[in-house]
């Protein structure tokens, strides 16, 4: 694919995480920064100095002009939850491929919307999510899938913990309900959610039941919930989000013969160093335990990537527009799936929440 | 203590712990093994060969004959758990000091007719939890305790699993009714809910709600299960216990300022080696979070301890009856409070899986 240009990019909004992007964007080798609007010119050109990005760059002074730049390909949209699917149909319906900030709707319906939109314009979905792009995660999969080492997937845990202050609380838009209206169950709960179902190769669960005493704020925004979700065989998970304590990003998937850790899985502690490590453990000898002495500690394995894993989801989303614009192949659809399952158990955790703590099956 | 000699112990029956039991007594200061019995007289005999204990050790047939012996002060009960109540009763209308194996009673009425009996002859009462005695569990709760560095809790996770195999889950008396009938509640689950309440400084919950899909065997005995528990001022807690998968003995407390988190809880990964480890994190600088860096990893603190925690098991009890013994003190009530509110618990979660997953509110 080498005759192939660059997937330029536009971003609506100044959003904290487009930093990053911006970073990730400029350096995949098979995309480029071409556009970022904010509601003001100003706020827009004050992000490009600020973030010392190339001057090539077109700066726009509403989300409009973004996305009817025709020189634009794809539009990452880091915009509030609640205006998700304003942006992401108008950006579908002007034959731009999409990738989108998590959580990716305040619902499923809205997120049909979305994809609806995608599929009637042939554009690319996909969510930013990054963490599952990540060399290690393909790493983590294969540990997992091991029936030798690992045996039968039986019970997942996964926990996504910050405490971002007093402040936070008050003003972010976090905790706005008409703005990121899903509070710490999207933010971090959407994280839970997603590596249960990666766990679980993406079946969905038959049900969810949420923890009672889930904490919500005085506009009925979630600070902090939890739940446990069934499947049909006896597997099962729990995961636990919070805006109120330390940090955490943890997974620990447990299986017939083995044991698979990590504290960092939506972020490596040395993102930068160039690689991540994941834990497992497995080969037992029982007879030692009852004499002082059980399992080996954990096995630390290392796994080395080139990017971090922001810029290997940029690579691979620019990749399929790519296989679309040049190739004229359909879009790949699984990330549309992956999405959409993770959205689905959202909605029955928070409508569990809702309904006091009742069972809620999953629909399709 | 020094004119105080040595408490005496028999042991009921063979069972698997009684070999770490009858070497924690050897080598604890204040103890010494003075008798054993079984069911039958060869095979306590064959116990105290293979296991190389003293020729002075009176063996016995019964188990009778050890609680009727006038210079037995303490009897530890490792026996099926349905046995505890008779056996245990048994013991301290003789006079005689309890150190009773986990979970001590099938319920919480049980275990008052055990406390009742301990209470009326005067004699101490101590449950087989070795963990909280380890040198590292008083160093852990300082950790909690440091509000500058851990602030307050408001989460606990805990998961204890293993995997026996077939054998077990057929022939065991973990997996029988009559004997262990409390199954993974009872063997590991009890370890998930008392170091829940040891984190919580043993403040019970205001309710408690079983996951779904709890697993049961043919004989209506739990194989695996978990719960969420509730406290009045918003703090929560989970737990999983299974016979189902790998070994677990995992502990997540996470605090507004700090996290600690151990995977060695209940038995420390290298008990031989003197030492026992725990892990804690905070002091987070946020602001480099969405640089692709976040808190640093976790410290390792090292807490070097003596003896085993087996053996600070029995040490610890038996000072306490000595005391009783020789100084004529009461006997210490904090240890059959600890027991009574983990068997609460305990009975509250299996209350809830029996009512098909209905909220329990916790009594006293």
């Amino acid at each position: 694919m080498t005759h192939e240009k660059p997937i330029r990019f536009g971003i609506l909004g100044c959003a904290h995480i487009a930093i990053k992007l911006c970073k990730a964007i400029t350096t995949a080798p098979n995309a480029t920064l071409h556009a970022i609007g904010s509601r003001s010119l100003e706020k827009a050109a004050a992000f490009m100095v600020e973030h010392g990005l190339p001057e090539a760059v077109r700066v726009y002074g509403s989300y409009e002009d973004v996305v009817n730049d025709d020189e634009v390909d794809a539009i990452y949209i880091p915009l509030p939850t609640g205006l998700h699917v304003t942006w992401a149909v108008n950006a579908a319906e002007r034959g731009k491929h999409v990738l989108l900030e998590k959580p990716v709707a305040m619902n499923v319906t809205e997120l049909d919307r979305i994809l609806e939109a995608c599929e009637a314009h042939g554009v690319q979905f996909m969510d930013g999510t990054m963490w599952v792009h990540h060399p290690r995660t393909s790493k983590m999969k294969e540990a997992l899938s091991d029936q030798q080492r690992f045996g039968q997937l039986k019970w997942i845990h996964t926990c996504l913990t910050y405490n971002p202050g007093p402040e936070f609380m008050k003003h972010s838009i976090r905790m706005k309900p008409e703005l990121d209206g899903l509070g710490a169950l999207g933010d971090v709960g959407w994280y839970c959610i997603r590596a249960i179902l990666w766990a679980m190769d993406y079946e969905l669960p038959k049900s969810v039941l949420a923890f009672p005493g889930a904490i919500l704020n005085e506009a009925g925004v979630i600070i902090s919930c939890g739940s446990s979700l069934h499947w049909e065989d006896g597997k099962s998970a729990t995961f636990h989000c919070s805006f109120l304590t330390y940090i955490t990003f943890d997974i620990t998937a447990l299986g017939t013969k083995g044991c698979l850790r990590l504290n960092d899985f939506t972020l490596p502690y040395d993102e930068n160093l160039g690689f991540g490590t994941f834990h497992e453990s497995s080969e037992l000898d029982y007879g030692k335990i009852e004499q002082g002495r059980w399992c080996p500690k954990a096995n630390e394995h290392v796994v080395e990537t080139e990017f971090s894993q922001d810029v290997w989801m940029v690579k691979e989303f620019a990749s399929l527009v790519q296989k679309v614009k040049y190739l004229e192949v359909k879009p790949e659809k699984e990330w549309s799936v992956m999405s959409r399952k993770t959205q689905l158990v959202l909605d029955a955790v928070k409508d569990s929440i809702e309904r006091g703590y009742k069972v809620v099956e999953i629909g399709s």
